[in-house]
């Protein structure tokens, strides 16, 4: 794909994130993309907001598009490397590739999908790192709930 | 831990696939348990009954059991081998033990997760291998959308 394509994917992730930040949630967000480009679903992390520890970025976008019967060409983007979480839900459900914001703030287990054969694309987008580098910065024990450290 | 305590917290995982197949459900279900033996929170896979494929059982339990500081000393117990996805969970959230309740019918990351320091319980319960054994001979095509084949 080109980096075009990549980076304004990659901004309905962002808008996400935003979103979840102007919550006071922890601000990562994610989107689905199928192979013709189609939004299937988008999401961001949901902690705080539900109290859920469950929704991550990733796994709120991937329940917004509901059930499908195969996964194979779609794109999970996301502002930050997916932790094994999040990874691995990559892995199950056939996810083609991942667009990632940025692996600065936290390195997840990209390099791992990449070795399974996900297509993996790391941009570095300094929007992604500012929004929750910051807010780790701020809320270092929340963060730390968030990955389990 | 021994084989009782493995095989009465098992049988809490295997009330809840048990109603996730009154329901029309996958029958798969997990349950959190603490350190001290508080049981933390229990689910089932809920694909079919909310049309959410992020529900799996150990995902459902994990959501149940709502914001923990730490999973240090928990057991996540679950009718089945953990797929990806929630073995994912189980490696980043950083649960101490997962209790398995039969591997045959599918095998996921259990071997993963024990060669990053998890212990794993594997029983071989006949119960667990009937009910979903049984439900994938009925909906193959149901139970490869869960599992993303």
């Amino acid at each position: 794909m080109d980096q075009a394509q990549a980076h304004a994917w990659l901004a309905t992730a962002v808008e996400e994130a935003r979103a979840g930040l102007a919550e006071g949630g922890i601000p990562i967000g994610a989107a689905l993309y199928a192979a013709d480009g189609t939004l299937l679903g988008r999401g961001r992390n949901r902690r705080v907001q539900d109290g859920d520890p469950s929704t991550h970025a990733e796994t709120a976008a991937f329940r917004a598009a509901g059930r499908q019967r195969s996964y194979r060409g779609t794109t999970m983007v996301t502002t930050l490397s997916p932790c094994w979480y999040c990874s691995g839900l990559v892995r199950q459900f056939g996810i083609s590739r991942v667009v990632i914001g940025e692996a600065v703030t936290f390195r997840g287990g990209h390099e791992w999908l990449a070795g399974h054969g996900v297509r993996i694309v790391l941009l570095d987008d300094p929007e992604c790192v500012a929004l929750l580098g910051g807010f780790v910065a701020d809320h270092t024990d929340l963060w730390h709930e968030d990955i389990g450290e």
